[in-house]
């Protein structure tokens, strides 16, 4: 096994890389900039190394000084989490020249799934169904000419692309020469590469993708689907595992798709493989992502698999642990990811000191966090500061559990997104299980309508609870709360009761 | 379902009870006593009310005030936990006359179980093999007679006992008389009956019980074995399921004796069936425990049945949820108890104030805890103040986990036994699964034998530590254990980094 690896990364995730090294008896190397001096993973960290400044490109993507680090420390190999050089074929290929392990898949898949409009164009040759569009390279005049012959509603999307950057809805032919210049804009500015492809725009659509892991000696398997369509501008807020709205059979032909398309490019190492999802329960293939993904632990809480440790295994030439047959989807687990951001306003980042934190636990609850009492959230970075996981054995008991766990969530000193969360899981909607993608967006509200008066009585809870008069506080709060109709009073509560 | 359930217990167990109503939309009445005023359970439950001074016969132990207190909250149910009431035919009936539902067996059933020389008998006549041994009520000369037939060595058990009270191992004749006085003398003190019954000591012996489920319509399954042989003075320290020793022929055996002797009884709830496995792996009935135990958790992760709630179900009268086949075990877990006590010192208890705490999460890791930051440990109760569990696919994965886990759990202020459950993780029996009930106490020793040199080296580093010099210092000290061999640094060291 590796003796030593090195973790390019920060926040939840590289606790969570350091977690399964420490299991599998290999040291941690973490990197950080200035202002994560006193971050968490510095702390979990066998050894920590400052590589620069507080923006990314002076530090987290500096591949030169991560390199230097990894040799001067004696690191075999180097994690890259999500984000970042995660998808740098680059990086993975300095790795490589430095005679370092990269814990992902080659530079070759890496650049041949990062190339969206390349990616569908191979799906295609494999006979994988995907959502009617053009390929890349196109002049405008040509995408005009295709989108007239795909049909509007239409989606331009940046062929480098990736978080809803560079992308536009364009709903008429009129709006289309605007759209395609400011995508093509946005597209230059976010990855160095105008080029930009048309797709057709799927209304109603969920985003559903399969978990593939593959090792070097040519085995491929899936471990089943997620449910990502509990979105906000493209960034995804809510996952669960199982999908519900996949059954055993499609699920068999999604995974088999994700399967072929990984051994056609000779993928190697854990990989998703995204999906949209029409009403007819068509799915479409999207895209690949090359890495781990931020919502990788509620396919590890259904099948049981370590997707983290399986990459350390496979990156060191180790043959895959499991057959397809192996893999069974015990239970259900959503996902809840909290940020800094204030959703009563807009979810504008929220920046300051955690004086008071308590993390959920108990039975079916897991937390990844990347934060610890007394610690500062920063401006710099993205604003994600644990994901609280909920596994029961229907999804039913997976809700009622997150619910219990986010009431149990204390933070103080900034603003989160748990009262975002708790309203959706409270949202009939969510909870039959019928959503898109635009459900966030389009079909649900954040708006705080309690009455004037109710405010005020919340305010004066609020007061009475910071004051530590404790219990009774508590007890007439949520018994008020109760009385409210609709969860927006319990939200606005939840917020007051923490320090909003 | 019930509106209300009141809790009759304190510490994790009552958090744990709370949380399961909760997730079942219960509402949930706290008791405490004076000194527990500020407890974790207190702050959890919706309600808490003051029913006394801390010595548990005035607070704790008082069904009568525990009933006025159901009574005047309306609380349609009572959980008692284990421990304090949870195992008196009188509480189970002071609830049925005050109309209100006694989460737990029939107090018949209770009382049954409760005097252990007729559990024997019971089991005996049921053709369920029970250890060589004598029934109860006999008088000092016919039990000497009965000692020289079943041949010495022999253990000397009180008929009402539990927890090792009123327990003598005699090794000849001659120790007879003075070991019998002594039993009875503390059967009487502790359960206010000095009956007792001999059993042969059977050597090398593990403990192994059975989990079952009942509900009042007959149906009975059992949820597969724990192994919990990792014992100190008849006290539990680590458990874990499935049991090393115990394949899938002999689980279904003990089984099917477990549910046969509930149904006998006409047991409804939740219980365990108590067995001695000795070398040959023939197992012998020991006793009935008509509650929920301590380590119910191990089960929960292996089965994915949340028995908490399934005894909450029951009480309200609904159907098993579940028929014998639905039931598999997944995987591994592991329990560490963790108590407020020094292992360095004899185990002596801790007491004061937790200043820093930060409990470990993260995948596979469930923390089941009755304590929070800043709160107080008093000299009046059970030492238990968090339990740790570990899942893993194997058994080599839950415990690589468990020691990540008991490394990342910080508790300053209290000595506690973390250091001593890290050792006994490193114990190449304990990996080996080769361990009996007397492992602990005869063949594992947390002795301090580091060379003094290194205690002086473990000082400064400790002050290092302690002054925030932080990272640097951790490593240094980190890679200074790794050097010596043996665990016994290790843990000295670890007890220094917290504090001690």
């Amino acid at each position: 096994m590796f003796r030593k690896v090195l973790i390019a990364n920060r926040g939840e995730i590289a606790v969570r890389i350091i977690r399964a090294c420490r299991e599998l008896g290999i040291r941690t190397v973490a990197v950080f900039s200035e202002v994560d001096r006193n971050a968490l993973h510095v702390r979990y960290a066998d050894e920590a190394y400052c590589i620069g400044p507080a923006p990314a490109r002076d530090s987290y993507l500096r591949i030169d000084k991560i390199i230097d680090v990894a040799r001067w420390a004696g690191a075999d190999a180097i994690h890259p989490g999500y984000g970042f050089l995660a998808e740098r074929p680059d990086f993975a290929e300095a790795c490589e020249e430095a005679g370092i392990v990269f814990i992902g898949p080659p530079p070759r898949a890496i650049g041949a799934m990062g190339d969206k409009a390349t990616a569908r164009k191979m799906a295609k040759a494999l006979g994988v169904p995907i959502v009617p569009g053009t390929d890349g390279g196109l002049s405008d005049e040509d995408l005009m000419e295709a989108a007239r012959r795909i049909g509007f509603p239409i989606l331009i999307k940046a062929s480098a692309g990736g978080g809803g950057k560079g992308m536009r809805i364009v709903r008429s032919p009129e709006e289309m020469p605007d759209a395609l210049a400011a995508a093509r804009r946005e597209a230059m500015a976010a990855f160095g590469d105008d080029d930009v492809y048309l797709e057709k725009l799927v209304e109603g659509a969920r985003h559903v993708e399969v978990q593939i892991l593959a090792d070097q000696h040519g085995h491929v398997i899936h471990l089943g689907e997620r449910e990502c369509s509990i979105q906000r501008r493209h960034q995804k807020l809510i996952e669960e595992s199982p999908s519900p709205i996949v059954d055993e059979e499609m699920r068999r032909r999604m995974g088999e798709v994700a399967v072929r398309i990984a051994q056609a490019i000779g993928y190697v190492n854990a990989g998703t493989v995204e999906f949209l999802v029409d009403k007819d329960r068509n799915f479409y293939f999207i895209e690949m992502n090359t890495r781990l993904q931020v919502e990788h632990p509620v396919t590890e809480m259904v099948t049981g698999v370590d997707i983290v440790k399986e990459q350390i295994r496979i990156a060191r030439g180790r043959k895959l642990r499991y057959r397809q047959e192996d893999i069974r989807q015990t239970g259900w687990a959503i996902e809840c990811r909290i940020t800094a951001e204030d959703p009563f306003n807009g979810f504008m980042p929220s920046t300051g000191r955690i004086i008071t934190l308590a993390e959920p636990t108990g039975p079916g609850i897991r937390v990844d966090s990347g934060v610890y009492e007394g610690c500062e959230i920063t401006p710099y970075y993205d604003s994600l500061i644990a994901k609280v996981i909920a596994w029961g054995e229907t999804r039913g008991e997976a809700i009622l559990r997150m619910r219990r766990a986010l009431e149990e969530f204390r933070i103080i000193g900034i603003q989160t997104t748990i009262p975002f969360h708790q309203a959706i899981l409270n949202s009939t909607r969510f909870l039959a299980g019928h959503f898109d993608t635009k459900f966030v967006e389009e079909r649900f509200s954040m708006d705080d309508e309690t009455p004037p008066e109710l405010e005020e009585v919340a305010a004066i809870i609020a007061t009475l609870v910071a004051h530590r008069r404790g219990q009774a506080a508590t007890h007439v709060a949520r018994r008020a709360a109760r009385e409210i109709p609709g969860w927006k009073w319990a939200g606005r509560w939840e917020q007051l009761r923490r320090g909003g």
